[in-house]
């Protein structure tokens, strides 16, 4: 028995579940937890309670929203529960959602997105088995927000963005190899805000070796931020270097670009970005690896130096990566441009 | 004895010479003549009479705001003429703006650009010298209608636009030479509004026999646009090819793209695309006679294949041509960047 797409969903559904996904993005981006966002609505359309995931080993939205309800002095019983995304049956590092809300009786449950994850999924039967009116209301949005945590746990390996700042041609270093700076300050910001939302970095030995980047997070105004762990993939040692400057950070030693991330994924990384050099980014590209792109352009020409590619084994038109979901954003002189691969596709 | 910048320019000026300019761009981009926008003001504040030139040949916008105020029945003595341009002062293919407004008795003249054309420019010291308050009250948005006209006036040369598709890592075909289609409909159609707008398309031989192109203007729902001349650069023959099916093309039977510049400059060309291929392009680029790029890109890596810009003797990445006031523009799934590069700098 399963907990079927419901057809029939209203237009109150759709509002509750707006704002059970506003609620969501209170969580952290990062982290080897989605965002999920909880609101319980009483029989007469009041709400009672709401809540949010605030992150690996705090409370899961469900019952974030029953003690935000019980603090208010509302009585749960009877009510619907709107959830962004299926609750889980499983105990991780809390208990089963499953349970808190048959204990708090609620009578319904309509979350926007099933659990694909395979140790959590199953909650809507369980809860449908116990008597309780559970239904998959698909509501694209909550599962935009979740949009990488969801292809990580349907590709069974880390999202990967792959992320570069080239010149209007294509060049993301000069031919003398330097590439300080191809883009402006907002662009950098943005990459910074980026990584203050993921996992981790990726960068080959090559590019510790020329730059000694810091590869930690620095978005302007936000000296707490997130830090990723850093990654460094290849088989040469880079001692000394910026990014082993405390324990935050691992060595990939390998050229094989599945071999890296389930790696990554074995310190629970849900999210990384490929940050290059082009030898890393191609190894990740030609490997069919990338599921966003994240390509910093720069309104400047080189006409030599090194290509932001390198050899895909496409010889022809017809056959070039395509990405779909585009977005160009002006940053500063700077246009970034986002792109998402389909999986499969390359 | 000039007349001088006005630093007392009123918002009155303002509004009128806002008018003027929406007028000025009802005139053809394309054609040897600015876009020019005049209205009659009455010393009571009454708008008497407006109107914009239509093109090499018709009258200018002076002549043409005089004739429509007396259309309205308005009689145009002691008003005062709100224009975008300097009104000339030499004859052309039509009289001296100078004299019709000296005949038309207006007692002030409010110009938003000076004309930098040495052929026609002094008409504000001539309305001066007739005792007419002429004065030039600057107002950028009247410039940049006719930004590449005052440009090629200024460079004493057609203004370039190096346009081209290209992959986001900067290729212009793959590596078996296809280039078909590197970017969607909506990217093509804006494509041929672009070639609608100016005097001339160029290309080079080699884009000539790999392609044979029509180099016409279709925009979409427009049978009637304006067709620009076809170019076509280098010293190779390509008979038969649809570049050649009427006299509304040249060869320039050249490698120097200034010698290129004067041929057209010779056909009244004040603004051409340089549509490529890569050689031609990157020969515009290394001469520094680029002034404007569009550059076309789709979300496509090929990782190989031609290169959209070729060398341009830059070793390092603070010789990086660099260009200023950029737009990114989504056209359907591919970006359109445009950017402009300022004289001498390249
Ligand atoms: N514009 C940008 O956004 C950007 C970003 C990053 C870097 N860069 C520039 O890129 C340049 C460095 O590029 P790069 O390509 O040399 O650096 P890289 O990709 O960072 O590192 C290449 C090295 O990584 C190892 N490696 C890991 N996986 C590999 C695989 N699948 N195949 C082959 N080798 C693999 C190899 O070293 P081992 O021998 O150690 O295995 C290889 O030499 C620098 O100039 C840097 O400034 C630019
Ligand atoms: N993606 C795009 O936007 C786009 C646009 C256009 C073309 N393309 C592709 O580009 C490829 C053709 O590229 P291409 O570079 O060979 O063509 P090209 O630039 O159109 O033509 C090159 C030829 O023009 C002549 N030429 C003119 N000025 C020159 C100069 N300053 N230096 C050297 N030669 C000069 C030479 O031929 P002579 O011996 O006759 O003098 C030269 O072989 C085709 O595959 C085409 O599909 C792509």
């Amino acid at each position: 028995m399963t907990a079927d797409r419901d057809p029939s969903a209203t237009s109150v559904d759709a509002a509750w579940l707006e704002r059970a996904t506003a609620l969501s993005v209170n969580g952290p981006a990062y982290g080897p937890n989605p965002r999920v966002g909880c609101v319980l609505v009483g029989a007469d359309g009041t709400m009672l309670g709401e809540g949010w995931h605030r992150g690996a080993g705090t409370p899961h939205a469900e019952p974030a929203a029953i003690a935000d309800a019980a603090a208010r002095g509302h009585e749960v019983a009877g009510a619907t529960a709107y959830v962004t995304l299926e609750p889980c049956s499983h105990t991780g590092r809390t208990g089963p959602c499953t349970d808190a809300l048959t204990r708090a009786g609620v009578a319904a449950v309509r979350y926007a997105v099933a659990d694909p994850n395979p140790e959590a999924q199953g909650g809507g039967a369980v809860l449908l088995a116990r008597g309780i009116d559970a239904r998959h209301v698909p509501y694209g949005p909550a599962a935009q927000v979740n949009r990488r945590w969801l292809g990580a746990v349907e590709h069974g390996r880390p999202w990967v963005i792959a992320k570069w700042a080239q010149t209007l041609d294509g060049r993301t270093a000069a031919a003398d190899g330097t590439s300080f700076w191809i883009t402006g300050e907002e662009a950098r910001a943005h990459a910074h805000g980026v990584r203050a939302q993921v996992d981790a970095i990726l960068v080959g030995t090559g590019t510790v070796r020329v730059d000694d980047p810091e590869l930690s997070a620095r978005p302007p105004g936000d000296a707490a931020a997130h830090q990723p762990l850093r990654a460094v993939m290849g088989l040469g040692a880079t001692p000394g270097a910026k990014v082993w400057r405390d324990s935050h950070a691992v060595q990939l030693a390998t050229h094989d670009p599945h071999a890296a991330l389930t790696e990554l994924a074995s310190r629970e990384v849900r999210t990384v970005v490929v940050e290059g050099g082009a030898t890393v980014t191609t190894a990740f590209l030609r490997a069919g690896l990338v599921d966003e792109l994240h390509v910093y352009v720069a309104p400047a020409l080189l006409g030599a130096g090194t290509a932001a590619v390198g050899d895909l084994g496409i010889g022809t038109m017809a056959g070039a990566l395509r990405a779909q979901d585009v977005t160009a954003t002006a940053l500063g002189v700077d246009t970034l441009v986002t792109a998402f691969f389909q999986r499969g596709q390359i």
